[in-house]
């Protein structure tokens, strides 16, 4: 029987679990998405994801895949799946790709990904939103946007972001290519769009931490710069909170034939 | 010592809590609002709302008021009051009214409010969002909007809403003023607005039920009408779900001089 290669987008709200990734006595996406597929194939499904996100972190398209030898409908890997998932988690979509053992060249949801992009939702405004909570970041002192656009242009390009780097981080290099970094507003939400080959572990709450050290006038904008060539974390500032840190997109070969992501579809109707 | 009415914006997110009103046993919002006012007031504070919201509905701007002797600057009644409470209610401004006896024409967050403004969220998509969950209402088949919005008209003017009435509704007339009813998409997202100068209990989700039926074609537009002149409950579509009902806005005369709610502000920056 031939083995194929089930690849899924998958969009969640991380407010309530511990991250993606699987643990003993965790409750992560990764363990409520397995539990739900194993119920739906009746079989033990692992599945391996192209960007682990954080405790409280979310995903308006995170790409996973997984080995079987089921053959069922691309629509019943969406619907059925979702009847077991929480309202928090779901499978917007289905692929199956053929996995030919004689080609080095199949899908991986993680070796495969040209780059990842991230958005970072924060609400500039003297009093939190409730309608926000878990959902967007909160900083209260006025933040100015050019400053933090001046500020974001030393962060792209290929560079050693040590200096935004978790201690706990296994990458096994520090050198990224960032290929976008976007600053908009919307009434009072700004949002971050970072666009990389690869991110270290906290790397993207950590600049926007420092960009918002920047965007308040703790720090002029070419201070960035200067962390960048400290690469000492202990320069910048404090990683920021992780609730309005969404996984947007994961681009691959065109080749592979996946959906593309609806860009209309950003985080709670935000369109630009 | 003379007595003064605070009157308060607030904001909150209904989808884990049992409604506005104050219960014995209940988790309710007005619960959770009373105890953090008595815990910086450090005397006991009851408070009066503009319109009381079901289990799983949401406030962009609810108004409440209480009378207290109590002098406070009105950024503590917001920041202070706020320490106090969970992350998904927040006080967002404060006015302080003067309280005189002697007139009649004092402010009241009920009796005063010209009008009320509810949105209904519906996200409109083959398959649900975990990002919309308990946000917005779901429906997976199309909708046409040029037929809403065909059906809407027979909503608008000052007409007996009997037939969108739940039973257990406790308002004296069935009769009430239909001011607006507008109906707009935003990518997979559909917002129904409408203000009227009061509501029946369960009336918007009864209504927003009704149009989706014409939406998807299971009725005609003027369906609406014949409903209307029924005013038998049982012949129209069942309660819609609360997960994207929003209390936007109370409207009151300008003598008083409330904050005027920021339209940018629609719950998760939706605009249009």
């Amino acid at each position: 029987m031939s083995i194929n290669r089930i690849v899924l987008g998958v969009e969640y709200d991380g407010s309530r679990y511990q991250g993606w990734q699987t643990q003993p006595n965790g409750k992560t996406v990764q363990d409520a998405l397995e539990i739900a597929l194993s119920k739906f194939a009746n079989q033990k499904i692992q599945t391996v994801c192209a960007g682990r996100t954080d405790a409280g972190v979310h995903a308006v398209e995170q790409i996973i895949h997984f080995d079987t030898e089921l053959r069922r409908e691309m629509y019943s890997w969406v619907n059925g799946v979702n009847a077991f998932l929480p309202g928090s988690i779901a499978v917007r979509w289905a692929r199956e790709l053929p996995l030919d053992a004689q080609d080095s060249q199949f899908f991986h949801s993680r070796f495969s990904a040209f780059s990842r992009s991230y958005h970072y939702l924060l609400y500039s405004n003297p009093v939190r939103s409730p309608l926000w909570d878990g959902r967007a970041g909160w900083f209260f002192r006025p933040l100015q946007l050019e400053l933090m656009r001046d500020a974001a242009q030393y962060l792209r390009g290929e560079l050693d972001f040590t200096v935004f780097r978790a201690a706990a981080c296994q990458a096994k290099s520090p050198v990224k290519h960032m290929y976008e970094v976007n600053i908009r507003q919307q009434g009072d939400l700004i949002v971050f769009s970072l666009r990389a080959n690869a991110f270290l572990h906290h790397m993207v709450r950590n600049i926007v931490g420092s960009l918002i050290f920047v965007g308040a006038g703790r720090r002029d904008p070419d201070w960035i710069k200067t962390l960048i060539a400290s690469k000492d974390r202990s320069l910048a500032a404090p990683t920021f909170m992780p609730d309005g840190l969404y996984l947007a997109r994961v681009e691959y070969d065109p080749k592979w034939n996946l959906p593309v992501a609806n860009n209309e579809n950003l985080p709670y109707g935000l369109r630009f």
